[in-house]
């Protein structure tokens, strides 16, 4: 259980440490103003493209993905780096060509892609040329227990015919979304985890309509690309489209939730860093009733028992990805859960005194608090509400004791 | 210590329950697609000025407002008719007269208002003709703090010059907002409780720059007429549109605050009850891991303490207007802190709930209740935040035992 | 909704609050210095009876008691005095003969007592010349489903024939308890709500082994008279010590626990007054730092938030005494359940925190708050816990919108 | 950063679990009956002494001692074996002589003691031939402020003069127990931290009364020696009986408590280790309202806060011993605070969690739960409040921000 960071892991964090300073956090005023002047609310802000090769010229590229497509790091090799960029979410991740949802859908393609597949959309996304989307999620049944997605996918001769509503599809809004990758029931009388498959669905076959942007608090997100609502109504693919064997598809989803997940936390923990920070900035900067907030004894006490939550959250963070590394995903699969349930939570609570401490400011667009709140939490009940994960865990322990 | 509902205001409800029925459910989704649809993103979808028209025929208009000018109401008269309207919030206060900020402005107008001034702008203001704002917070300092608001208001002959930078001035991104309460230094050597006045500042004013709509949490609150920032460049109006007397706004905010709390306070009440039967709605309507969400041991215990925490709050509220209806707000000063500490973290409590039985949808532009937690949330800082009134309380309890 | 005192009610609140001054205050160190020195631990200092002597002729006697057996007062117009008393509930309630669980069995007797048995229980005990017992709970069955009570009560001939565990049996160490009223099967094959009954079992009744005093957080609460294990092994009592109608023993047990329940709220107010008092009281004196405690901005938090969660406390009990003065225990059942819920859970967070002001004398024999908090925090599941009201709760709130 | 168990580690882990089956749980109920039975309340259980003998027999002696009087682990090898150990905390640190306060004396013994002193006290300590106890907090002030003692050790020819109060000292009603560390002011006008010395003071000592024990939540605590409350009366002891140099005691106090406080925060993740097995155990046996406790979903949700919340505690335990063996006390400082901050609290939190699951029984002397609990709480106070340390360790998290 060693959580060190070797060499290899030191000279990048040094690396995209200095990449943060002299490129991203400058970015972030440059992004925001591009974002508020562009024409189409869903294109991300030019300078995006300006950070993606500078990372990519940094040699800070794809360091998310294990294996020869990627970086070829460990879990724990990532974990430090993954939460660096988490410090400027809306940009980092992006600009190093690790952010979801491409990162989870080039993991499924290296996976399970058929060399056609590859050539046609991995290739491109590992280059950051094109964007992707994962659609899984349903307006119209508890997506919390994958079980009940109804899109169907059904095959007729050389082609699948996609039928369904989906929603909250990140990134698909982007106007270079090329690809998604569709969940959808091929075998209605299967077993329960038998029953989907996933299939390739370019952005302009016809039957794809996307209708909408969903918002998230108010925030439509449309420099990540949005989160669309889309029906499918017979759209067609060819059989060649299927990525991964048929009624595969719970079995796949599950094996990308679980590096999804410890991205996900890797990186709130940076949240929560760049928000003690700006806490503890703003505190010092701002006088009230005669002294610096910095001195009032309740806010010392939120920035005392936010680091002292963050040291802990690290810490499981770090040993889910070792144990990820060692035992592999399954064998994680109690401390996958464990910073599921942790992580979101805590941070929420963190960012909620970081807003409170810089009052309206706080819940404005001068900061990124108010976002980063919004994202936050809406990661405690997005791929499975945290009741969801902690009756499954429970379970788990109950069962070491029944006779 | 009667708080049962009189004659009159059992009638008032019987009328309201039913034009809520008649008129403003039916609303909700016209205002969201007339929102959808504008050019103008701070005008207020037509429907409204229907609303309007329909509540002052139902004889449902200016209720907030005692005395002669309004409806007459005393506050325990008026404490259930606002949750009611509570139940709509973007909709009800503002179809009935009776939304913020005009209705503080209103308050002033009628207390202090000089005849031209009453005529000028109180009466369009009783007639729902135009909007106003109140411009009291500032960017630059710790505004929790009224006396470190540095606008300067300055004499000059027969005018006073406006100086400063104000933000969050609800409702003057309102294309029909006309008229701004701002409160700036007039004698910056006087005592600290007597060196702020306020002024009339008509929107279209030289000088009064309306530069950009602030955010909370991602809503601009377009519908509501924004949250504006306001830089004020030497703004000259004449002396005659002093408000009140000269180095007395300090009590005079102090005077409209009070109200202005209890009224947030009752609707927030209604906005819990909304928020409560959303989430029993949903619960019996979606189905998990094979029983009704409804039947989920942790949704139960959600529901249950909602309820509670209402039923405690609603008292407090209805305590809190009966004092001040008795004693007057100086004598209800600990209970309106009381409320104001307890009613927006509990609704917003409540609110988180009912978000996460919801998943995605919670989130989402298609229910009310992430717009709703955002504003609720808000509360907690605005208008002085819960930590700066607890201090102040317990400054009051613990002299009960000081020797 | 009138909560306010009428005259009957001010006149005891100004009798009772001036005999807490001359009688009860200076009697507590009297009383703890007999406690510490008496020979028998499950006796009640000796101070007891002359404080029950004086509040007998301070006509403070069988406040709790509606009708002619007792004070004659509503809930409403008992509620504040029982909160008074909660102030030194180790010796007010019991000065005053309404001390649990007499209170309970007294009402019992009142309402289902056959003559001959008012007067050989009822009358002594209205004169708090003996004490008694309520013999519920079982140590083997989860009881707060009272259906699980498994004691048997078999007729033979012209007897009863009792036997079955119970603990927690409060008040049956005292020896100068004299009768237990015991709960169980008469009918096991009955409808769940009509297998029990209630019988008379005189403490020395062969069959009958107090075997020892159960513990609540270290206290054996023996100057109350304990809380006793209790084995009945084939107790014979004579027929006519029947209480009530034969297998309904569930409904009068639930009749008995309302006013019970209220009675403890009440209570628990006075409780939690006294905490802030010690509280604030404490944090004036002590000096940590260089500043007092008293002016730390966590304490002061802790403070204002007590006073707050007090206000709606003591409100929605009013409410409910109110309800089930007007409109019976069973229409104020939801109120009921929102005061078990809402009531111990609040008032041990208060009495946490003044412990936490008091450092290690907080936990002491020295001051009254940790054995509050013990009989307080035990409330949260003595009589049903919290989370078993809650789910009862929550199934009328979503009644409401079943479809 | 690594945390895995080395070998030796390993070997004395599965040494010591063999330990617990074989000798510590079989011995739990013995050590309860021996305590009900014994006339001495403050004389530790006979089978302690046995268990002693069993246990430096397997070689699991002075484990906690670094160096060659003790065991010779370091902080990480000790952290896994003393978490064992506090799932029975009554009966194995003291088996193991390893339980407070006598760690803290033989550390500060054996650091700083001179020959004579080594074989007078330290040589029969680390034997577990006798007892001692460590007499610092005084009733008098705020001792979390450690400049507050008040006690006086006045120099007077070869002797030193004890005056004072003390309370509080664990393990002084002990009748074994034969010394005293007392801290108390040599020199009144040194600077703040350069006041206090130590020195040891023989139990028989004239002038030394030992006048009760104090309690906590209702427990004495007699079976582990009490915590008394002791007044030195100007006693004598030769000036040889100095422990260190003279003023240095505040130093040496702290350097007393790093140890000390992680050791209970080891400690403290066995306890919570325990509170959870008795949870799930009592959750998978009882039945209420149709269905197993351990179905219930508030339950479950206990169960998974829980084991996440553990995990994360050990985690940060597990580092601070790191950090303490590699870069030393003062350099782990951040995190020993943080552990005390976070450990007590979320032990407490699930102590409470599985008394609930429990009902009467959790809060009985049935089960081990309340006596934990109360102990677990009283850590959130002793040796500094909460509050204090989450002061300074804000202190330095906004250290890193000023400018």
């Amino acid at each position: 259980m060693d959580f060190g960071f070797d060499e290899r892991t030191e000279e990048l964090r040094t690396r995209l440490l200095a990449f943060m300073d002299s490129h991203i956090y400058p970015a972030e005023p440059v992004y925001a103003a591009q974002a508020a002047e562009r024409d189409d609310p869903w294109a991300p802000p030019p300078v995006i493209e300006d950070l993606k090769a500078a990372a990519r010229e940094a040699g800070l590229w794809n360091l998310f993905l294990p294996g020869e497509d990627g970086g070829g790091l460990t879990n724990l090799q990532y974990a430090p780096l993954a939460e660096i960029t988490g410090r400027s979410p809306g940009l980092a991740p992006t600009a190093l060509n690790c952010a979801a949802p491409d990162t989870g859908n080039m993991e499924l393609l290296s996976m399970f892609g058929t060399p056609p597949q590859r050539d046609e959309w991995l290739k491109p996304l590992l280059n950051g040329e094109i964007r992707s989307a994962f659609a899984m999620t349903e307006p119209d049944v508890a997506s919390s227990d994958a079980r009940n997605i109804a899109t169907t996918i059904t095959r007729d001769g050389d082609e699948y015919v996609v039928t369904g509503r989906k929603w909250y599809i990140s990134g698909a809004m982007n106007p270079n979304c090329r690809v998604l990758i569709v969940m959808g029931v091929t075998d209605p009388d299967g077993p329960p985890h038998r029953r989907h498959s996933m299939v390739l669905v370019p952005t302009g076959t016809p039957g794809v309509d996307v209708r909408r942007g969903m918002h998230v608090f108010g925030y439509p997100d449309g420099t990540k690309g949005g989160h669309a609502e889309i029906v499918f109504d017979n759209a067609r693919v060819p059989v060649t489209f299927l990525l991964g064997d048929e009624h595969a598809g719970f079995a796949m989803a599950q094996a990308r939730l679980g590096p999804g997940r410890i991205h996900h936390c890797m990186r709130l923990i940076g949240i929560a860093e760049r928000a003690v920070e700006l806490m503890c900035r703003r505190a010092l900067d701002r006088t009230a009733f005669g002294k610096p907030v910095a001195e009032q004894g309740v806010v010392r006490d939120w920035i005392a028992e936010s680091r002292v939550r963050i040291e802990q959250l690290r810490l499981l963070v770090l040993k889910t990805a070792w144990l990820m590394d060692t035992v592999g995903n399954q064998g994680a699969h109690t401390e996958i859960q464990s910073i599921k349930i942790a992580t979101p939570s805590a941070v929420e609570w963190i960012l909620d005194k970081a807003i409170q401490v810089h009052g309206a400011a706080g819940v404005s667009q001068d900061f990124p608090l108010a976002q980063l709140w919004s994202s936050t939490r809406t990661l405690r009940l997005a791929d499975g509400p945290d009741e969801v994960h902690k009756r499954s865990l429970s379970r788990r322990e109950l069962a070491k004791y029944r006779s």
